[in-house]
């Protein structure tokens, strides 16, 4: 198969470093039909290819001279700098230039990036941020939203639902993934004013396998392979959780398991709901994050997970 | 001074056997004008003070017939069983019969016990449920709600932060609490409808000392001695927490500062917002968790916490 994945080379706190070598990286491994598209500074991109011995014959380079900043207003900042490298990723990923889209910058400038050129998926709300939950079991589960939509209405968590369970049966290959909503308690009286009614749409539906209300305890057992809720509570517990990584880190306590909290393990993170693949990383982002957004991209392309998502929005409409 | 603590004898998983071993720990260490109150089945109670060599003139007990079990719906449970070890326990904090109330069993009974005996503080819009917050530089930090109010408006954020901030200076001795609101961004244009509004509010008083925003990464570092969120979002990052000390736990990790996270560590966490002490124990409270509730509440009643948030609420209306 030949696909093109188009890496913004200018995001995140190390660029261009860490996301050409990054690139490099991945690249080794690639078969032939799978190209890599670097988009920044095209001389810097060159030198950092060159500097480490890879072929610059195996890239793409296409040249941007403008930069998002990570404190930058989303919205003002992709309208007015037409030639950064997010602006850029996207307009490509519209023309389908490139198959998908990767950038460790500006999270919110990659969102409206996102909804200004390739766009919401017909029938989808709002598209969502999902984080990957490491199961104690050794599976992966999904939680969904972290940080997109702070308020959210009963029927856009109802789509979160759907939206997170295509990505676990296409993307981890999950059997009828589990589906639960975060909560206050198990029972469906508990809960809150959006909880309560978006319990009562997923209980109705057989759109997917919603297992009810789980609980702040039941992140990494084996109750839920899709975690639904808002961005606001998805955002606070993402954090949470990585300052508990940071602080065992820092306390020199190792453990394979808390291991795989540190976002290094799984490189980024896939904005559902759109009409494109497209993986948001980390600002700090390694080499080795990058290489494995690379990879990420690379299986939600394979796995048709956007046209799966098309179908079942438009049965569902 | 004088003083009598209550204790529900017949709350929690392990009642009565814990509570009463627990009182009998505590006792030992208390001065002689402070006298516990066991409440809940008198025979089951002295039996387990005979059979534990305590001296059962140093303890008053209150027979009650009936139990609140821990699934009941609260508000049916306090009407109708009038017998009851919690709801004999709140006739004796209004009747000033006791200075105090401590129990592990259902909280919902509690906290509507409490809304209908002693009754929320003039002013006081909706009482709430803390959690102590183990700061990793050895201080302690509260954060609140943690349940009793799963949608909060703006103003009762607000009073959140008042009260949270009136505890920490009362009961944890901090000097000018820094009160921080639980967001997903610092900047004050980030949140969801309920904390852009109430950060408004916050910015705006000289009631306490507010610092801003904080973030899910920012629980356990100084920025804030005081964490205000709703109890949605509280509850469960609390649960979250619990179920990383369990995996901690599990794995055979052992460390002082996770070890706090232990809920023994603290025995049980006050309702504040109510005229009177009134702490809340977890469901599995062991001895040492009730000996330390039973500390509890003797530091919130000897700091007149209630009567300073009496008059603050007094002078805010």
């Amino acid at each position: 198969m030949s696909m093109r994945i188009g890496i913004d080379i200018m995001g995140g706190d190390y660029a261009p470093q860490e996301a050409v070598l990054g690139a490099i990286m991945a690249q080794k491994e690639l078969p032939a039909g799978i190209r890599l598209v670097l988009i920044g500074d095209r001389e810097r991109g060159l030198k950092l290819l060159r500097d480490n011995g890879a072929d610059e014959n195996l890239f793409d380079l296409v040249h941007t001279t403008e930069v998002i900043e990570m404190a930058e207003s989303p919205t003002k900042a992709i309208t007015q700098k037409k030639d950064s490298s997010i602006a850029v990723g996207f307009h490509l990923l519209k023309d389908k230039s490139i198959d998908s889209f990767i950038s460790a910058g500006n999270t919110g400038a990659m969102l409206v990036g996102a909804m200004y050129s390739v766009k919401a998926i017909e029938g989808v709300i709002r598209p969502v941020i999902t984080s990957i939950v490491p199961k104690l079991s050794g599976g992966m589960g999904v939680l969904l939203d972290v940080g997109a939509n702070a308020d959210c209405k009963p029927d856009v968590l109802f789509q979160f639902g759907l939206l997170g369970s295509l990505f676990s049966q296409n993307v981890y290959k999950t059997v009828n993934p589990k589906v639960g909503l975060l909560s206050i308690g198990e029972e469906k009286e508990k809960g809150n004013l959006a909880t309560l009614a978006a319990h009562q749409l997923m209980a109705d539906t057989d759109m997917f396998n919603f297992i009810g209300n789980i609980e702040g305890r039941d992140f990494f057992n084996d109750m839920a392979d899709v975690i639904v809720c808002d961005g606001f509570t998805g955002n606070i517990v993402l954090k949470f959780a990585e300052s508990i990584y940071g602080i065992l880190h820092k306390k020199n306590i190792h453990d394979e398991w808390f291991e795989r909290f540190n976002y290094e393990y799984w490189g980024g993170t896939p904005i559902l709901g759109i009409n494109a693949p497209v993986i948001i990383g980390h600002g700090i982002s390694s080499a080795k994050a990058f290489n494995k957004m690379i990879g990420l991209a690379r299986e939600v392309t394979e796995s048709n997970l956007i046209s799966k998502i098309k179908s079942s929005f438009e049965y569902a409409t």
